[in-house]
C-alpha cells in the first residue's frame, strides 16, 4: 500500500496496443506499474476479479508489445485474468463501467472488441479454441499468431487435456502459455498440480537455460536465426543432459520454462524467440496471484472476488447484513448431516469456498474431495463412491453442470445412484453474465429418467430437501438454489424430510392459479396481497419439485382455474413453465397460462435485482400478468 | 480359420469364475482358446461388439484367476472389451440372446450381474467410477481391489485425464489396467497415442525389466514382500537407470509394462505382482484388437462391430438392399458440398467410419479432422475454426453429444459462430440400448439460445438442410438424423436452400393435425390414409424444424383444430411435442393434445422396430391417438 502512483504518464496515453508497441523495452515496468495500480484503484470502489489479473499484469503487457494484435489471436482461459488485457486495447476510459448493466462485459467477449478473440468464460477452452483459429489461419496461408494463456487451475479441465492431445496432430504454430500461479480460485489439486509444481523445482537445469537463452540475446551476440536455433538446441539439451521429460513433451509439444512471469522484460525475450518457431510449443511461467498488492498475494483465494475494499489499507468493506447466503446455509446443513450420517461426503471441482463446503473439509478433511476442474470426474467420482456406499453430496455451480451433463444421466441418472447433486449458482448469477447465469438446468435435467430435481422457496426448505435427499434409496437428487442472500436471518431449522414430489399451497385463491419454483417466488409473494387490492384473488403454490412433478396439484389447479401464471429462475423454453403447459394440454385442461422466466436469448450482465427486472421476472411482470385480461 | 474346437471342455464347466480359479494355470490358454471360440461362433450368428472383444480374452481370463470377483470390481470402459467377462460370469448359457430384446445388456450393467461394477457404454468413465469406488472402500475399511480396464482409444477422452489426474490424491488402491491396441473403433489419434507408441518402442527397459520380474519370482526366489520391494525399486530403478520419466508416473500413478496382453500366464504374474500393492498403480498391456480371427486382426475397423459373417470363411454377410443408410448420405453430401466450398471442414470425434466423414477424409485428408474421443475438443475446436473463417461441419452421434453440451452452449452458441453439428444416431438406435439412444437432444437443445435445431424428413431432406446450413451466416446449425437406412434409392436430389424455420404440409386434413419431426415422420406416412379409411380427415405436417418453430404454422393449426397428435424419435419430455403443448396453452390455443414419443424412462434395447412398437412411436399408436375420442 506504500506506493503512490496515481500519475500513469504511459499508460493514459495507450489507447490501443499499437501505442504500447511505440515505447521502448526500458519503460515497459512503468506500464505494469501504472497498469497493476489502475486496476487495484478501480476494483476498490468497482468489485471484480481481483487476484488473477494483477497475476497477468506483466505477461499481457509482454503479448500485447511482442505480437501484432488484434491480427494475431491471444485467446484468454477464463476471463479473470484478463482485466489489463481490457484496459490495453482500448476500454480503459470504460472501466469502471465494468460488469456493471449495459457497460464492459465481465469476461472478454468478441461482441465487444475485436481484441478478445474468444469467449471466456468456462475455464480450459482456450486450446482447442486456439488450436481451430490456428488450424484455420494454417489453412488459408494467414500469417497468424494464435496464442493460448491458460491457468494451471484450468489445466485439470478433461478439455484442456483433449485440446493438448490434439495439438500436435495438424499444422498449426499455436503458442501455449501456461500461467501457472498454482491456484484456480482455491489451490489447484491433483496430479497435473504435484507435476507442475516439481518442475518448478528443477532449478538447476532453469539457470543453466536462463543463462544460455539470456547471457547470449542480452549482449546482442545472436540475430534471431541463430536464436531459434539455440532455442531448439537448448530444449533438446535439456532432455539429454538433465535427463527429464516432461509431460509437454511427451505429447509432442515443444516445451520452454517455467519462467519468471513478472520480469516483463524476459517475458518479452521469451515471447521473442519462440514467437517464431514453427509447430505447437509452449511457454511454461510462474506468477503469483494477486501480485503486487500484499493482502491479495497472502490470501489470494479470499481476494479472487473481494468485493468492494479500501486501497490503501487493503480493508475489505463487507456488509452487516445477517441474512446468510444460500451457500453457508449449504455449507453447514452439510456439516451438520455429516456428523449424523457417517456415509456422507463431499464432492467439488475447486469451489470449495465458492459454495462453502469448506466447512465441511475443514472439520472432516477425509471425507471432503476438491477434484479441482473438472465437473464431468467429479460427478462420475461421486457416482463411483456411492456404487461404493458412500452417501455423496456434490456441489457444481449450475452453468458448470453443463460440463457434467452425460455424467449425470449415463453414470447417475441410468443406475439410480443415490447421491446429491446441489446445483449452486442456478438461475440469474447477476454480474457475471452470460457465461456464468445457471440458465439452463431445469430444461436440460427434465428429460433425465428416474432422477428427482428440486427447488427450495427458503432457507428451511433447502435443509429440508438436503435432509431428505440423503435418506436411503432416493436415486440422484438434485437441489438448485441461487447465488447469494436468501430471506431468513433465522435459518436454523429442525432438519426433517418432505414429501418427494409434492408442492405447497401458500396462499388460497380463485381466480388465478401462481405456481412459482424456488426462491424467487418468496421475492414474489407480496403479489397475492396487491392483487387482492385490485379485486382479483390469487392463490400461490410453491411446487418445490419439477421432477417428480405434483400431478395432484396440477389437476387441481387445472380443474380449478382459467389462468394460470408460472414464474422461475431459469429458462422459460423448457422449463417448469413449460412442464406445466405440457400437463396441461395433454390432460385436457384449457387455461390460459403465462410463462415467467429468463427469455430465450443470452442474458446480459448487470445486478441480479436489475435482470430480474429487465427479465420481467418480478413483483411488477408477475402482477401484469396476473391483471392481463 | 484352420482350427476346431468346438470342445469346449474347461469353458463349458466355468459358470463362475470361481469354477475358473479352481484350474491350474497351465490350463489358462486352453480356456483363452475356448473363450475365443465361443465369440467366434457366436457373434457370427449374432452381431455384436467383435474386435475388442477378441483383444481382451486373456485379460479377462487373468483378471478373474487372480481377483476375487464380484466381492473385487472390475469396471470395464466400454463394454466393448466385455463378452469374455459376460461369458466367464453365469452368462454363458444367454449369450445367444445378447443385445436382443429381453436378452442380456448390450454393454455391462449391475442391473444385469454383480460382476458388473459400473455401467459402460460411454467411453473413458472407468477410472473416475472405479476411484469412487476404491475410495469408497478404504473409508470402509473394506478389503477391496477395484480395477478400471481402459483401453488406449478412451485414454484421449477429457474425463480419462480428469480421472489420472485425482488419483494420486486420495488414499486408494486402484488398479488401472491400459489396454493398449492403438485403437478406439478407428485407429486412436492425438498426442498421447504417439506417447503410448513410444512406450511400447523403449525395448532395453522392458527387457531388463521382464528378465527382473519374471527371472526371480519364477524360480520362486522371492517371498511376496520382497517381490512387492523389488518391484517398487525396480520402477525406481527404471527412471534412475534409463533416464525415462511416464506420463503416468509424472502424474504419480505407479507404471508398469508395456507387457505382452496375449500371454496370459504373464498376466497373472504381473497381476499378482501388483495387486497387493499399496496405491494407486498402471499396468499397460498391448493387445491385438480381433487377436485371434485373422480377416478381424487384419482389418479391425470393420470388424469393431462386423454384423453377421461366416464363421469359418470370415465372409460378411452384407444385405444387397440399395436404400442408402443416412450416414452414406452425410458422407457423400460433404463431400459435394466441400468440393464447392472451400471453407468447409470436417470434424469427428473417433467415428469417422461410423459416420461416413471418411468420405471427405479420404479426398480431401487436410480438410478432415479426426480428434479422437474427445466430444467437448470436437466442438470447441470447431468453433475455432470457425472464429477463424472456416466452415466446420462436426459430426458427432447424438448420445454422446451430451460430453459436449457446455461445449455448443459456451463457444459455439453464445459467439453464434457459424458452424454445422450433424447428430448422427438420434433417436432410438436399436440394439445397442440405453447408453446410446439419441434420447434427450431435443430436450436439451430446445433452451440454447440463437441455435437452429432441424431434423429432416428424408434424404433429400438432409441433403437441402446440410446445404443451407453451410451458406453465410447461419450462426449454430444442428441437424439430427437417425442411425441406418432412409427411404429412398434415388437420394441424390439437387442441393438447394430451405427456409429456415419453416414446416411443410404434406397433407391436408380437418379433424386431427398430426405434426411429426424427422424420418420417423416418414414411418408413420400411412396413418392419414388407414385414419381416412375410419372417417377421420387428418392434417400431417413435417415440422422440419425444433427452432426456431415455425409459429405460423402452430397458428394456424392452433386456430383450426381442436385435436392434435405429436410425435418425434427422442424423449417426450421437453420435445417439439412440449414446445408446441407450450405454444399452444401461451397463445391461448386450447387443442387436446397427444405427445408420442420416448417415454420418460430409459428405453431398453431391441430392434429399432421392436422399439418403436414397445415407445408406442408406431403407425399403430399414431393411429390410436388420433381414433382416440
Amino acid at each position: 500500500m506504500a506506493e503512490h502512483l496515481n500519475n500513469k504518464e504511459l499508460l493514459n496515453n495507450i489507447n490501443t496496443p499499437s501505442d504500447l508497441r511505440k515505447l521502448s523495452e526500458e519503460q515497459l515496468p512503468q506500464v505494469c506499474r501504472e497498469l497493476r495500480r489502475f486496476i487495484i484503484e478501480s476494483l476498490a470502489h468497482n468489485p471484480g476479479h481481483f487476484a488473477s489479473s494483477l497475476g497477468s499484469v506483466e505477461l499481457t503487457v509482454a503479448l500485447h508489445y511482442v505480437f501484432s494484435t488484434p491480427d494475431d489471436k491471444i485467446v484468454w482461459d477464463v476471463g479473470h485474468q484478463a482485466y489489463a488485457h481490457k484496459i490495453l486495447t482500448g476500454r480503459r476510459e470504460r472501466f469502471h463501467t465494468n460488469r456493471k448493466l449495459g457497460g464492459l462485459k465481465p469476461f472478454p467477449s468478441p461482441d465487444e472488441s475485436e481484441y478478445d478473440a474468444f469467449v471466456a468464460g468456462h475455464a480450459s477452452n482456450s486450446i482447442s479454441a486456439a488450436l481451430g483459429i490456428a488450424v484455420a489461419a494454417e489453412m488459408q496461408h494467414r500469417k497468424q499468431h494464435v496464442i493460448a494463456v491458460i491457468g494451471d487451475g484450468s489445466m485439470s479441465g478433461g478439455l484442456a487435456f483433449e485440446g493438448l492431445n490434439n495439438v500436435s496432430s495438424t499444422p498449426n504454430n499455436l503458442l501455449i502459455i501456461l500461467n501457472d500461479n498454482n491456484m484456480s480460485i482455491d489451490k489447484s489439486v491433483g496430479g497435473m498440480s504435484q507435476l507442475l509444481i516439481s518442475m518448478h523445482s528443477s532449478q538447476l537445469y532453469n539457470k543453466v537455460r536462463y543463462k544460455i537463452a539470456r547471457g547470449l540475446t542480452k549482449t546482442g551476440l545472436l540475430n534471431d536465426q541463430r536464436a531459434k536455433r539455440l532455442t531448439r538446441f537448448n530444449n533438446g539439451l535439456k532432455a539429454m543432459l538433465f535427463k527429464q521429460q516432461n509431460i509437454f513433451e511427451n505429447m509432442c509439444t515443444r516445451y520452454f520454462g517455467p519462467t519468471d512471469g513478472h520480469d516483463v522484460c524476459e517475458l518479452v525475450r521469451m515471447l521473442r524467440l519462440v514467437k517464431e518457431m514453427k509447430g505447437p510449443k509452449m511457454l511454461h511461467i510462474h506468477t503469483v496471484k494477486g501480485k503486487g498488492y500484499e493482502p491479495a498475494e497472502k490470501n489470494a483465494t479470499l481476494w479472487h472476488q473481494p468485493g468492494l475494499f479500501d486501497a490503501e489499507t487493503g480493508e475489505r468493506i463487507v456488509s452487516g447484513d445477517k441474512i446468510p447466503r444460500f451457500q453457508d446455509v449449504f455449507g453447514e446443513t452439510l456439516l451438520e448431516l455429516a456428523r449424523e450420517n457417517p456415509d456422507i461426503v463431499g464432492i467439488t471441482p475447486a469451489m470449495p469456498s465458492g459454495c462453502s463446503m469448506n466447512i465441511l473439509g475443514k472439520e472432516m478433511p477425509e471425507r471432503f474431495f476438491d477434484v479441482g476442474i473438472a465437473e464431468g470426474h467429479a460427478v462420475t467420482f461421486s457416482a463411483g463412491l456411492a456404487k461404493g456406499g458412500a452417501m455423496p453430496f456434490c456441489n457444481i455451480y449450475s452453468s458448470f453442470m453443463q460440463r457434467a451433463y452425460d455424467n449425470l444421466i449415463h453414470d447417475a441418472a441410468l443406475q439410480r445412484v443415490n447421491m446429491v447433486l446441489c446445483l449452486d449458482r442456478a438461475g440469474i448469477v447477476g454480474e457475471d453474465g452470460p457465461t456464468h447465469h445457471g440458465a439452463f438446468d431445469i430444461s436440460y435435467l427434465r428429460p433425465i429418467p428416474d432422477i428427482t430435481i428440486a427447488s427450495p422457496y427458503d432457507e428451511h426448505e433447502l435443509r429440508r430437501m438436503m435432509y431428505t435427499a440423503q435418506q436411503p434409496d432416493m436415486g440422484t437428487f438434485v437441489i438448485r438454489y441461487p447465488r447469494g442472500k436468501g430471506s431468513l436471518a433465522e435459518w436454523r431449522c429442525p432438519l426433517e424430510a418432505i414429501e418427494v414430489g409434492k408442492g405447497r399451497c401458500m396462499s388460497e385463491g380463485n381466480d388465478v392459479a401462481l405456481l412459482t419454483l424456488g426462491p424467487i417466488g418468496k421475492n414474489v409473494a407480496d403479489v397475492v396481497q396487491k392483487a387482492a387490492e385490485k379485486g382479483i384473488s390469487v392463490a400461490h403454490y410453491d411446487m418445490r419439485f419439477v421432477k417428480p412433478i405434483d400431478t395432484d396439484l396440477l389437476h387441481a389447479v387445472g380443474k380449478k382455474f382459467n389462468k394460470v401464471v408460472t414464474l422461475e429462475d431459469g429458462a422459460v423454453t423448457g422449463g417448469i413453465g413449460s412442464a406445466i403447459a405440457e400437463f396441461m394440454a395433454t390432460n385436457g385442461y384449457t387455461p390460459t397460462i403465462h410463462c415467467l422466466g429468463m427469455p430465450d436469448k443470452f442474458v446480459e450482465h448487470g445486478t441480479t435485482k436489475e435482470l430480474h427486472k429487465l427479465c420481467r421476472m418480478d413483483s411488477n411482470a408477475v402482477l401484469d400478468a396476473i391483471l392481463k385480461p
